[in-house]
């Protein structure tokens, strides 16, 4: 690869990095890193979401119980503001990197001719 | 989003898309469609490898089958240099590509402590 395309990877990294969306979500991040409620809430909901996901993956059944529980998590999580907001940031951000993504395949896509909207 | 940053996607993007790597796919794509034989096997390996990634996406069961006729096909498609070719620019842009995303991706990974070596 032409170290040319690494340069302009890496200026849209630098980019990306000095965004206000990331800058938000790293300070959202740190809100529920410094509270331990919250954090441990985070922590065991995505914990959930990962476990849910890799059975999911695996085409294993998953369980009312595993349903339940992970319900009752997303409650917690919903009444915890700092939770919810990082939870925001996250998906403000992961949009944004979603659009990035279909710019920069935009040759691939036009080659094989799919179309994403 | 800042408009910022769309406009280093855009960037790197225009460079994707006059990378060699690119160009030589583009190529390489060109030949097999203008070569019916080469044309065709391609695009039923590439059926039966999507009709096998979604069913076990799907936790379906694979039969013996679908495996034999898969095997038939890949062991078609190493005969002929165009699709080959194809499939090693096809790898070779997928490989550049991993590499731009782990760049772009690295205030995310650092963000959350993952290692993507
Ligand atoms: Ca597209
Ligand atoms: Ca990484």
């Amino acid at each position: 690869m032409a170290t040319n395309l690494f340069d302009y990877a890496y200026d849209l990294e630098k980019a990306l990095r000095n965004s206000n969306e990331f800058i938000h979500l790293k300070m959202m991040y740190t809100e529920v890193e410094n509270d331990e409620i919250a954090k441990s809430m985070f922590d065991a909901f995505r914990n959930i979401q990962m476990n849910l996901q890799q059975k999911q993956m695996e085409g294993r059944d998953i369980t009312e119980t595993e349903i339940m529980e992970a319900q009752e998590i997303a409650n917690q999580v919903q009444g915890n503001e700092k939770v919810t907001r990082l939870m925001e940031a996250e998906q403000q951000l992961s949009m944004s990197i979603n659009e990035l993504n279909k710019i920069i395949m935009k040759p691939l896509d036009e080659l094989y001719g799919f179309i994403n909207q």
